[in-house]
């Protein structure tokens, strides 16, 4: 590994690069990796590239580290002109995370997790998830041969278990609270020589950083004015938004984006604490929404969401399932089919337009975090058309429809 | 579009580029745009470019058309150096396609019609599928805000159904037989002005040439000695076949890859042709395999695939819904999970290195067609291995297990 630390996000005590356990011993909030603010983007065709050679600068792996790789991220960025006219906005862009290795954002911050733990020399993974992680950790644990334990609760349902362990990983279903099992993974962890790369932990941040910069590439170093990020831990919005400042630090671009935290009104802890002007962020009770990929009642990393949204006069927002809904019927028809959890930026971007908090001058990016076929229980919400008709009468009923 | 000409692959016949009809007018055998045997690959990173834009030499297009994408291709070359030992052969990689739009190979072939479309001024597209080939169509005809007509098959099951019907497209389950379906397809385009981008129209097979133009770049223009390829229609691998063939004519490489027409016992009318040492592929009886997206019993492109692989020396094989649903786990093994069609080329491997037909100097390509997402039907048919336990009793579970 490089030289370098990792710090509490609160009150900025550092911990060697080697720390694995992801929250502060002094005040218990999320760590991160020392910002990066001398870099550039390594020469070279992303053809022949990963995201952790194109961006080795921004990443605290030495030579030879940070090899293992399924080809994750380098993902499009979508414009929809016809989206954002009828929005009423400048421009509209979709970062489609859907075309991954596992099929969401999850892929960056594993394989930047899995390397750490290499370079560790871990011969264990794991992480506690039933959805997009899951599938992510136990995908790359299978790719590094590592022993990859993967803990979900009981009661999931197979929809959701099957996709995990085709991968062949240590599937454990754990009976009890799953609140509790973070904190059983992590003390696990601790006492079996098993790396968690949870939702939070410092180096799956540091993978979310690369689809900032990705943004920044596309868009040739001018970035939107405002980026959308549907928001369960806080992680991922936590990475993107570190991934522009250093990019910022390093004089690769002269603005940081308003980023806006992107909730489903059926579990919205982080914005309920927003409107309350709370510094802490409690746990949502009964969370109930279809874009179950961000239905965590307890984000780990909510205190610092807030702390760095408000930090960036960035805007928190929450949605209902029927908003959800509509936006990812809309984004189907933009050609882009997402999970619910995908389009929850487009049903946020909807409602900031109505009540005109984001104003007409915004050029905006969503962050698409996965694909449609993910969830496949949210096509019975739809009402889906189709018609029918017997084939020799089928020339007839085409003509009708032209 | 620029000068050139469709030509019959048969009796080479030649037809305007307008052509959209796509079978010879003498010989009913399969057209194909004429070769390219001057072009390269276009400068620049990928990273700002379209496959159209990338290997605009190798397609008909003129400036300032191609221009719809949803950023298709550009998937990822993945080796598996476990595999190859296992096998023992020099070297394993896989191409994999579900990292695309609709997570399938389809949408190269589907972004090259709709643009051919488009710029002949049809304003409706449409085609003959349930499978990836509808989703894909029905994705790109929403982008591009084209009347999409989708004919599936009355008795098409709701799981099937509904990944189409997301993107709002004319979808019509038709009550009739489905292999007359085909050529209905064809007279009602022609008398509704509707242009069908059905599995081997000329320009759905140039959209495959990209696949083997990505496997060139990705291996330094140093080809493998056999590419795998799971064939249905036969239009993926005829465009495959011809692209690595026009980059040897423009003198990018060498020589080209012996391949390998794979295909599933349960539905094998082109390797059972060449088993007979026919001329014409007969209509498969009874079609029943798991490999559901390579279950066409008449390929409209069989007898040009009989003639193209018999030209190349290469090899006609079936393998057993077994031995591709052993594949499947072995491939999510190494991270890649595909849907069981994407796994015929690994288990084709198998066998032909059973057989010894595959020598042990070989460097091997499967093409991994889509996503496991796809058919989630399959994890039925998998011994998939969980554990269950208390959440007290965890750490214990965990610490027997290291």
């Amino acid at each position: 590994m490089k030289n370098t630390n990792i710090v509490c996000t609160n009150c900025r005590k550092t911990y060697p690069v080697e720390r694995v356990y992801p929250r502060c011993d002094s005040c218990a909030e999320p760590l991160e990796v020392e910002r990066v603010s001398a870099g550039k983007i390594t020469d070279g065709n992303i053809l022949h590239q990963t995201i952790l050679e194109r961006y080795a600068d921004f990443f605290p792996f030495s030579e030879g580290e940070g090899t293992i790789s399924l080809k994750e991220g380098f993902t499009p960025l979508i414009e929809s002109t016809k989206l954002a006219s009828e929005l009423g906005i400048k421009s509209l862009h979709f970062k489609n995370e859907s075309q991954n290795p596992t099929w969401s954002f999850k892929d960056r911050g594993t394989v930047s997790g899995v390397n750490h733990a290499l370079s560790l020399g871990y011969e264990r993974i794991g992480t506690v998830s039933s959805g997009n992680m899951a599938v992510s950790v136990a995908a790359y644990g299978a790719r590094a041969k590592l022993k990859t334990f993967i803990f979900v609760s009981a009661n999931i349902p197979p929809e959701k278990l099957d996709p995990i362990a085709i991968y062949d990983p240590l599937l454990i279903r754990v009976d009890g609270d799953y609140g509790d099992l973070y904190f059983q993974s992590l003390a696990i962890g601790k006492d079996c020589g098993i790396y968690f790369i949870n939702s939070d932990v410092p180096f799956r941040v540091e993978g979310s950083k690369t689809i900032a910069f990705e943004i920044c590439e596309a868009m040739n170093f001018e970035p939107p004015d405002f980026v959308i990020v549907p928001t369960s831990s806080g992680g991922n919005l936590r990475g993107i938004i570190k991934g522009f400042e250093e990019f910022l630090d390093c004089g690769l671009i002269k603005k940081v984006p308003r980023f806006v935290c992107a909730q489903a009104t059926g579990c919205s802890p982080i914005y309920e604490a927003s409107l309350k002007d709370k510094e802490k962020v409690s746990r949502f009770q009964n969370p109930d929404t279809i874009a179950h990929a961000i239905e965590n009642p307890f984000p780990p990393s909510g205190n610092e969401v807030l702390r760095k949204i408000r930090e960036n006069g960035g805007i928190f927002t929450a949605v209902t399932d029927d908003e959800i809904l509509q936006a990812q019927k809309r984004l189907a028809e933009e050609g882009v089919f997402a999970q619910p959890a995908g389009a929850v930026p487009l049903a946020a971007l909807t409602k900031l337009r109505e009540d005109t908090t984001i104003d007409e001058k915004s050029a905006v990016v969503c962050i698409v975090t996965g694909s449609g076929l993910k969830y496949t229980a949210a096509f019975a919400k739809h009402d889906l058309k189709t018609a029918e008709c017997r084939i020799e009468d089928l020339a007839d009923f085409v003509s009708r429809r032209l």
